[in-house]
């Protein structure tokens, strides 16, 4: 044990302040069943953000925001650039109380154990709110971090309409988060994000803590089909072209590719718009969208491929033109192997269950790690289950995720990356 | 030749007349591409009403308004209960202009063209405008001219729930037509129903007229599935409850149905809302509408039991819960031989080519046949087109169409019915 463990190895958050923080800013927006509606840049995303902001204020932390409204809290202590850590806020329409929430609020917890214990790390800590991570509002998803990261040009991500009409950036200025920190931002010394599981396999495998190797690609794409719309009585069925019933096949078609790749090959279609959506009306025109996710890209430009190819075949058989448009698309992303190592044997060393694995949901540190040596720790979610009221994580696995990142951070402020 | 036939052999209706009545009725409530939408009780519904009552007030007919919003014109000619026509100028949300509002105006016509020529009928006439044929504000459809014949409680109908919330009673009463005359209403001499086919039968077999014999049997149900809503990236497929994915499953299952059935069965699945429709959410519920329809019920039984087994099995399988909800059952109707034969033979007589066919709509005239002797005329539908903005039929049609109602209807009012 070096001098700096010596001095940290008794440290730990408190799992009750975090708690009271968490059910404190999900009572902003609550939706039945327990969970959170705070879609991005909304009226309750901005009091969620001024909540927060409030808090990195009474930890004396300097809080600035940016040009495309993340905000960044830093610890300003020791010298050099900043160990970031950090999530979102904005949750989806049926969201949960901790996806995003839990990553941002222990990060607090972490800078106000160490300043109540009065250590005093080598670097500055810094704890992130990324702007509509969820996508929910404003496509595509992880928008914040992507553009801190120089990935999209700012007046690109600005002027990306609001599903419900607005322009980002008006919404920016309209909730009082048009920032004057410049985009791309400064690269931090490295990035770890704690974050739920949003998955089964940590409480499937009855382990307590996953060190995150890398997040799954992502293809979102939407799907138009324009068939003809006639009398659902009257219309014998070789004589129709119906983009419901085409938009069926394509769902079954990717649940049947799902099966035969196996592995980690996910598909999901959850929005369909119909129209005009009448009982007794053949559909004029269905729009669906696909969300094809694989941690190996060559697999998933193939699946891509074929889904490109049946397109084409119904589009012929059943008369009806598809045209398709590339929503998001990310590659599988890598963490750094330095950095999932340090996560993996601090969780052990602090005495959980830990294993490597990828992550299926994207995340902001997959942002990061373009810039800086990045990794992620996840806790478990009861039954997997996320973006939802239901969502819900063991009290003790909170904090257990809490004190690994507390550790996790120190130790990342005195690791050299080549 | 009887005396009356040599009066009246000559009498031909005015297609210019015609014409100009359903184009100033279009110009009520146009949509993009031609077509209308006017749903039932909506203030474009009682502008159209308004506008038919006065031409009906110019031809000095009686106009009465039932308590389900009826309105029917009587001619007060001859002696005895009249000979009855009628449709409904309700339309669906893309509707087209001919559907419904072409069998009210050719009655019109009809009476017009009459008291132009001086002759007059040996029983009175009487032109109908039923409440709410299309169902697409309120269920069921047709639902004006079953409460009509007394196969609905009028309190019953008076509390359907519009799709956008009021309750038809309020909604008559709001528009100022919640009559004063009674349901059910006196059942007329016959009935007989000029309509466009909105199918593609007659065009493609290069037939002018269709006399109807009948119409198919309709089962309307709402199919609710409720899944387990979770995160698309995350949820293996195997763990997955995908309400959208089932509703996907069911809709595939009808389209097979109908290709082992053959003959005269359709199915169709034209409305699907999802919950909470978003591109990275496995939902957590989906309502899917069947519309499956025969011209014989014991084999729509057969399908909707068949249906109900698929339902039950996919459920299992994919652990999800689904429940159903039938909104119309209509079994299939038999309409009068010898309203059938009248209709075929001065079809014919005029010179026009004529077939025998079952109708795959619902219409009024289906629930006349309840309480008097019914049957329908069909002219062709370019392409089958309907419930569309680009539904059309020439006016070489149109115009023969109303002249064989004119006809009809004389001959109506002198035919002995058992």
């Amino acid at each position: 044990m070096s001098t700096k463990d010596i001095q940290t190895a008794h440290l730990r958050t408190s799992g009750k302040r975090l708690m009271v923080r968490l059910m404190e800013l999900a009572e902003i927006s609550p939706i039945a069943g327990g969970g959170n509606c705070r879609l991005a840049l909304t009226n309750d995303d901005k009091l969620g953000r001024d909540l927060v902001v409030t808090w990195m204020r009474d930890l004396s932390m300097d809080v600035h925001v940016d040009a495309i409204g993340n905000i960044i809290g830093t610890w300003q202590v020791g010298a050099g650039l900043p160990v970031m850590t950090g999530s979102h806020i904005d949750t989806v329409r049926t969201g949960g109380k901790y996806d995003g929430n839990y990553g941002v609020l222990a990060g607090l917890e972490v800078v106000e154990t160490l300043q109540r214990e009065g250590f005093t790390p080598q670097r500055p800590l810094a704890v992130a709110i990324f702007t509509d991570e969820e996508g929910a509002r404003f496509a595509p998803d992880m928008l914040g971090s992507l553009v801190y990261v120089g990935g999209m040009p700012l007046e690109e991500a600005l002027n990306t309409p609001a599903i419900d009409g607005p322009r980002l950036g008006d919404e920016l200025t309209r909730i009082g988060y048009a920032g004057s920190m410049p985009c791309p931002g400064e690269a931090p010394h490295a990035f770890v994000e704690l974050h739920i599981e949003q998955g089964p396999l940590l409480e499937a495998n009855n382990v307590r803590i996953g060190s995150v190797t890398g997040v799954q690609g992502i293809s979102w794409q939407e799907v138009t089909i324009t068939g003809q719309s006639n009398h659902a009585g009257t219309t014998p069925m070789s004589l129709r072209h119906d983009p419901l019933y085409v938009a069926s096949e394509i769902v079954v078609f990717l649940r049947n590719l799902t099966r035969r790749y196996g592995g980690h090959q996910v598909c999901t279609s959850g929005k369909i718009d119909v129209h005009p959506n009448l009982i007794n009306v053949v559909p004029a025109s269905a729009t669906l969208t696909l969300d094809i996710r694989n941690t190996d890209n060559d697999i998933l430009i193939r699946a891509e491929r074929e889904v490109a190819q049946f397109l084409q075949e119904i589009a012929e058989q059943e008369g009806v033109a598809i045209s398709t448009k590339f929503l998001t698309r990310f590659e599988p992303v890598q963490f750094d192997e330095r950095v999932i190592d340090i996560v993996h044997e601090t969780a052990s060393h602090l005495g959980n269950t830990v294993q490597k694995m990828p992550s299926g949901a994207g995340h902001d540190a997959q942002m990061l790690a373009r810039v800086c040596p990045s990794g992620m720790i996840f806790v478990p979610s009861v039954k997997g289950i996320s973006h939802n009221p239901a969502e819900h994580t063991d009290a003790a696995d909170l904090q257990a995720g809490a004190d690994i990142l507390l550790h996790t951070m120190i130790t990342l402020t005195s690791a050299t990356f080549a």
